[in-house]
């Protein structure tokens, strides 16, 4: 897997017309008391690192940079997390767009692994859009499937800290997991996790203090349901990635 | 209907605790051949006051603000539109939201009426929840309904200057429609409207302008959907009023 | 009139090389107990139409924009206003600019009614002429009359919430208008109104709220006046779109 | 007189609560032929240095500050002006202002010597007495005189590089005129100085250029008339000083 | 090594009142034909473990956070750097900073591996030190040494992709350096590295493709050198780390 | 000497392209009890005017700019600064420099006075020769020197308000000093001054309170050591910019 940390810049430059640059970017913030801090960045990492594997040396031609460690966590720093605000990771993302389209790369990817990060990424892409001759997509590593329903959990949401997150984490790091995971969760479900009606955004004041930093329990997560979910998303992204090198290639590539 | 233009300052201090203010906001961008610049704005006015009509004195308490005109479009630039940068909007919304809280408001609802405000308005109810001890609600105007399934047609997106809209702005202000609305479409539909894999956002440089301003054939569109898409819309905005009401108001009201 | 929210994008793009782009600019802010928090941008509009009216179809061709509805009022957030930051109204100056700009516009004239708003305007109307070739004109409705004294009170300032908006609102939206209005005014005229030597700006902290929120009595305002008042305002403003149009049509236009 | 240069920090820290700081703002941009860069600048200082010696010991306190020689001349740039955008500007008033009221001023004055600094220098006076306790004035020193008539010309504006500067700096700094000054001066009145219209502004691109640099004939110019047009305006910025002492003083001093 | 990505939040918690955090800072630019675009982030990386490593059980208490792999280097965007502009870089260590505050840590230390990133790394912990209760400490890695000078070349600066990275590289890292190293370098040397008198900081344009993106000869760089080079600063980093322990300790240690 | 206050701007036109453009700044800071707030300001004027003499007609062409005044000092916003953000002070330089080149200048060099600048300064720099087509130099006076060593203290360093500053003010400006210089300096000496380690750069909040404003014992300054050190840099200066100009000359001039 060609790792930009580690190419040459002549292969970098080489490799950038034809090749999708893939970015990872997590966050560094609270995940209860069982997960470490670290867990978005590790999970989106995971997911990326397995789809690539499983494309293999069949799949388009990529090269996958450094992750961002830190993301756009403010409703996480009451509890130690170590956070960019907004404009800033808007920043970092449009910085980093802008070098790659400048060094030849005209197909980015980004990976996300933090809700938090969504619509900063989100925006940092359309605009970048805009400006430039690029094609560019962007997704968090849990919307994208291939539709396997083995050891998913229709009524729980990715969440935060649940038993999502946990269950991938055990499969993925299990060495960073404290166990026993305790069982609990909030009393009340959190308004920015369950809206009083579909389709609404609501954002309270104080609320992921009031929920105790997690959206639901995590004591029934396992390596086994992890490792299932992490599989269906590995292989959901693998297909993304060659869906998008598809419907680019004819545009952009030669 | 409480409208804070032709409401004095004691009025409006007044009614700030208990009420819930609304804020639409629009855009002005083209709208194919058919539909006029405004349409996005006036879309979201409609299905609010509709909303608040079904409303009427039984409702929660609210503050009408006049609605922002002007939306972030920069994809549409090539055609006309009025834009805001997405600094500039969230610029703008965060210091209305600032001054509303100012004066007293405890829970503000944003109401969209264009899908490229959407990042912007959500950052902007973000960031300010966190700051400030308020509960913020936001959406678009599209994504609320009762459930209705008369008049709507499971395929078709929202999109653009298509058969929803057009069918709104038959039934919401027909006499701003031109017609006979021309048959036809992008011959391909536009990734941003269907991405090679669910769950990816892509945006690809010129894509607007490859698919001609539209994301799908508008002349099927009538006044009788359209009616019904109105209402199943201000139906559930109203039901989404009354819920952010009930959800916030043991917490904030007195 | 040609209004833009109802133009389509191709009659906006056609309109554009040859006519003038018409902004108003307004505010919500208090206007003590008697006017209502959108005074400001109902004057704006109030005056702008009626001078298009009197121009009717023999002036010079204009597309007339939607009111911004908010203007730069932090010496009112102590009472309800909900205002733009100058930075913020700066840059939505510079969007809507530029956007016109970018549309085919190349004369643009604002029409401001709120004193608050004058420096950005004058900001970014100079800003955007020595960017981009186009002739901008700016001004505050009080400003353009047709001379006529009528009505007129050569002691009186334009002020705030006293004898001469109320005077206006009385004509233009007497509905409006909480009555019987309350005698009185400052004890003490505030500096930012009456300096201590001509052509000396002076702005001291509080000074609205020792005020009380108003610059001079109003309860001697009448709709005769109110009307006189408008009428030299809207022929003045419609001699100026004329005088404007002439002067910068021989350099622009075709 | 208190030369803040030349004072040591606890001179400055006690001569802070009674004081008016005085702070001249000028420019670095193209006069025509025979007048230096730095005659806004140097002018500024020439009217404010004779305004304190006429107040001489009776005067109120003050500390003067060194003259910012840089102003915000983008419309000069054509012409090897040395300028500060407006947000640069602006900055650094807000930074000045804010340095002097944390080291205990609580009255501040700007006379500004550059009409490209109007805008910005009473955006930084509005926006820095709401936040701050404090009390100030700006003005641009041709607009305060002592109403004395000798040596004016009614019919003249104070324009730029023409006959009104050209007098002041042959009666200011007479070695830095290049003389014999060129008659002549725009073909055309440019708009920004006779709009089409009392109380429009208009600007349009490349006016500058087009009226070569000035806003009218000079070479009628002389030293005689300069020293009472600069008599008039120290005369009227030492009563300027002493008025704005008089309505601060009880409001802030003890 | 308490690593933060791996604990969670109360354990962070927990360290952050006695702790140091320590944050390495890198780049991703071009590093001549051997070297990987990664260079300067596996350097400063390399050091700091090596450094901890020497501290052991008997060091300050620290906690090190993840590399931000991303630096400022505009100057290699002409060779496929991936860089953030040196605001960017300033917000983002502003927002680590801050954070890492608010969760408590009270002394802080930038580690850095990239020239370019001097000037906004010194800017960044003054700035904050001011602002907050802290104290905060920067190097570059090469420039702390335990003054050992076996295996230093005195005639050498550390430059850039010559011989001192190069020899670093080989012994940190010999699997990412390409080999044979080519002999040669710039033809002159650039003035950014030799400026004309000793003290002047000289900057050109042009002047890194000029020198071919070297300042130094890499071909007679080994790994023995390199070993030593490390050994060196790794020895100088944990003396420095016990000094600012030390000198810090008992101003905000317990 | 040319100085560009009193140049006509077609003069600056003329000497833009072979000159160099020569920018002191400095700042307006507490100096403690017998040193004025503007000595950094005073010094780099004195430092290059000493310079621009010893070059005389035979020294390369330059055209002086008017100093800066203000400079960053946020550390001693204690003590009466008057301080320019590092936002700020970037911003005018880029300004400055941006000028500059629109007037035809290709080589510019800054004169610093103030330590506090540093970091900005070379931003600047850094920033503006990768965008445009100039050389720049910078150095802050005390850095650069003939090497003579009569009147220097190898264990003094520059400081602040201490030996050396008093020493030069002695010489440069004797009037500005008051007397007699007290004796005694900060109990402990400032971790910014005297690091723990070598090469670490250390900021403690509340430092510059805590060491009373100055780095070490003024008193005993002499008016004789001035001299020999304002001599000393004033050489060094000069045989900078020679150095500055024979380096640039051949690929900028004609």
């Amino acid at each position: 897997m060609p790792d930009l940390t580690h190419m040459t810049w002549r292969e970098v430059r080489d490799a950038g017309r034809a090749s999708i640059a893939l970015l990872p970017i997590g966050s560094q913030e609270q995940h209860a008391a069982h997960l470490p801090m670290g867990t978005d960045t590790v999970l989106a990492e995971a997911v990326l690192d397995a789809a690539l594997e499983r494309l293999g040396g069949d799949g388009p031609p990529v090269v996958r940079l450094p992750a961002l460690p830190y993301g756009h966590s403010p409703h996480h720093v009451f509890a130690a997390a170590v956070s960019l605000s907004a404009p800033t990771l808007l920043a970092v993302l449009a910085d980093v767009l802008d070098s790659l389209a400048r060094s030849g790369f005209r197909r980015i990817m980004v990976v996300n692994g933090h809700g938090g990060n969504d619509e900063a990424m989100r925006l940092a892409v359309k605009r970048f859009a805009l400006e430039t001759d690029v094609a560019l997509a962007a997704c968090s590593y849990w919307s994208v499937t291939d539709g396997g329903t083995e050891g998913e959990r229709p009524d729980a949401t990715p969440g935060h800290a649940g038993w999502f997150e946990t269950s991938l984490m055990l499969a993925a790091r299990p060495e960073s997991v404290r166990r026993p995971v305790a069982a609990g969760g909030p009393a009340e479900a959190p308004l920015f996790d369950r809206p009083p009606h579909p389709g609404l955004t609501v954002e309270r004041h104080g609320e992921w203090e009031r929920a105790g930093g997690t959206t639901d329990d995590a004591s029934g997560a396992t390596a086994e349901d992890g490792a299932l979910l992490l599989a269906h998303r590995a292989a959901g992204l693998a297909a993304a990635i060659r869906g998008f090198d598809t419907a680019t290639r004819q545009s952009h590539g030669s």
